[in-house]
């Protein structure tokens, strides 16, 4: 059996996802399409609108035979990072192939990351722009293009990790569906997550853009989990929390404790606090996952000991995903975990585990303890 | 002018505590009286009712002159350590005599403190019962007596205080209105601060047992502040710090923190979290207080260090107070905190700033910061 690997985060599942599994298998002709997903946290430091296990079920309705949890210290990230964690565990996974929207999937992205190779350091120690911006701006010196859409960003980054690290994974960007695919409103049969996370809150349908029992789920949901429910959680760590300790958190780096201790002993709302808190240096995004670092206590000590022992929880399969996990799993180098037991928790999975603790907060439901994968007959 | 000092909590302020003012005043003849007051959390470890100001203020109204703060590390504490910390404060504030209530005025609590040295410590190495227990089970075998009702055990501790500082403060043990004092429901005019929180839970009528402006604001309340409403927070902290800090909490005993990590992994209420973590060597009392401590992440460190430097918040006083200020502000030996500005928070008042900020939760309203002393004219 030959796998095909893909990077996501199915927050929520919607059609564009399902046009994506079937890309996948015809440009590959694979016979598995293994999915890894960020578990109840994004990319961006956001809490994802349904829980791992919601979107596990979603993903293997519709096409994906295995899909294997991205742990939330390879998860939240910057995208280098996070493309760089979900290749370690496609790689440990065996995948042949993976398949990626991107933007601009004729782009030599091989080439930029050669060209990244000749870039300034100094540039990088200037602080009145985010890194992002320093990073196009070399660029688009060196081959005429910049990387500003997050699809490519992430392409370039998996070339990138693919090179570094040596794999042999083939890489394949295709085209994402047409431009209503940025669009904030739902028009057609496709919308960006974020579009339907938009349309969820103000409880519009989104019934033409998701598969039938993701939009029920939305539908029902009584709370959208978002930051402003956490934020009392936030406050009280800043405001409690030994400043000697924070500065230790996870990339609060250059004074950032100072910033967010004043905002939380001012604002009582979340909206408020990351307002104080924002300057040009920084996104919105990076200051939300350390929102996250913070409000979990997790230290860079933390973060590398994790990034050192990566693991691959199962969080669900069908009949193909299992004869996939049945032919690899005398290879894979990585543990591959199934149901965590009570003891477990403070294990190799114990960010997740208190990620998922966290993520409690929205669902009242237990994420990880004695919870068996989901399992999909087809 | 010459003081009399009075020991409360004042939670809320109702007409017994009026009778305990007059009482004071015709027994000792001062010209003032000094109230030593928690702030927004009770020596057992609660969240007061309404916040300390509101308090502050009932007080004045109903003939108290001046009203001086007892910071969060000797308000939160077992009734020995609370009774020594006001005594502490009140002493430097030069009160000639305190009047307080108490079960059995007749007794000799003196004799008890003496009664005290005698005792074995060995008794108290058993784990099969409260420290209190173990107490009067000694104390009853050298004097006859036990000490089981609140008040007397809080004269008691202001005895040995006394003697054991060497203070010269004359203690005044007086009756408390009756048996009615205990009922769980309200009769006459006068109730128990409990019966009253209970009332008030309730929505029943309050008007009869306290002053008029208290009752308007408990019938106000929208809600009651209580550990149910910051149980998110402690949950987290519980989760999401490392075991080694939280054994470094104050009063974190043999393995507790275990216990109080579990219970918090497992429930998802606090009224779940407290059962589960109740055992027969701990009171409600002694757990809610490790509850504080563990959500404001007081450590063993922060307490002593706190407590080798006290101060004199003035919370409010009226023109009688004032006066008595200026007679006695040249000889106090603790520092004199009347505004705190931004940047003092982090100063010797820190530990109080911030449980004002994690009382917050329940208000919205500062506490500390810029907040001037309650100034009643009279």
């Amino acid at each position: 059996m030959r796998a095909v690997g893909l990077v996501t985060e199915y927050n929520p599942f919607h059609n564009g996802h399902i046009y994506h599994i079937k890309q996948a298998r015809k440009i590959t002709n694979a016979d598995a399409v293994v999915a890894v997903m960020s578990g109840n946290f994004t990319q961006r430091g956001e809490p994802t609108i349904l829980d791992k296990w919601q979107r596990t079920q979603a993903a293997l309705q519709n096409g994906v035979d295995l899909v294997v949890e991205l742990p939330v210290f390879m998860a939240v990230q910057p995208a280098h990072l996070f493309a760089a964690g979900a290749l370690e565990l496609l790689n440990d996974l065996q995948v042949a192939d993976i398949v990626f929207g991107a933007e601009h999937p004729l782009w030599n992205f091989a080439n930029f990351v050669e060209a990244e190779e000749h870039f300034s350091q100094r540039e990088f120690e200037k602080f009145n722009a985010t890194y992002a911006t320093q990073f196009n701006r070399q660029l688009s010196n060196l081959t005429g293009h910049s990387l500003t859409d997050p699809n490519d960003i992430l392409a370039f980054s998996y070339y990138k990790a693919n090179l570094e690290k040596g794999y042999s994974i083939r890489l394949h960007p295709i085209n994402r569906l047409g431009s209503q695919y940025h669009d904030q409103t739902i028009t057609g049969t496709i919308a960006s997550a974020s579009a339907i996370r938009e349309a969820v809150s103000k409880h519009e349908a989104i019934d033409r853009v998701a598969p039938e029992q993701t939009a029920d789920l939305l539908t029902k949901l009584k709370c959208i989990p978002a930051w402003e429910r956490l934020y009392p959680l936030l406050r009280n760590v800043l405001i409690q929390t030994p400043l000697e300790r924070l500065q230790q958190i996870y990339q609060m780096a250059e004074g950032l404790e100072y910033r967010y201790r004043e905002a939380a002993e001012r604002e009582l709302t979340f909206a408020g606090f990351i307002q104080r808190v924002k300057t040009k240096r920084y996104t919105y995004s990076r200051l939300l996952r350390v929102c996250l670092y913070t409000v979990m206590e997790i230290t860079n000590d933390q973060v590398l000991q994790a990034n050192a022992h990566p693991y691959l929880h199962v969080l669900g399969f069908n009949g193909q995903g299992r004869k996939y996990l049945h032919q690899i799993k005398k290879n894979v180098h990585y543990p591959l975990l199934t149901k965590i037991s009570q003891s477990e928790h403070d294990g190799l999975i114990n960010l997740d585990y208190r990620a998922g603790k966290l993520y409690q907060m929205f669902t009242n439901i237990e994420q990880d303890v004695k919870h068996a994968p989901v399992i999909v007959k087809k």
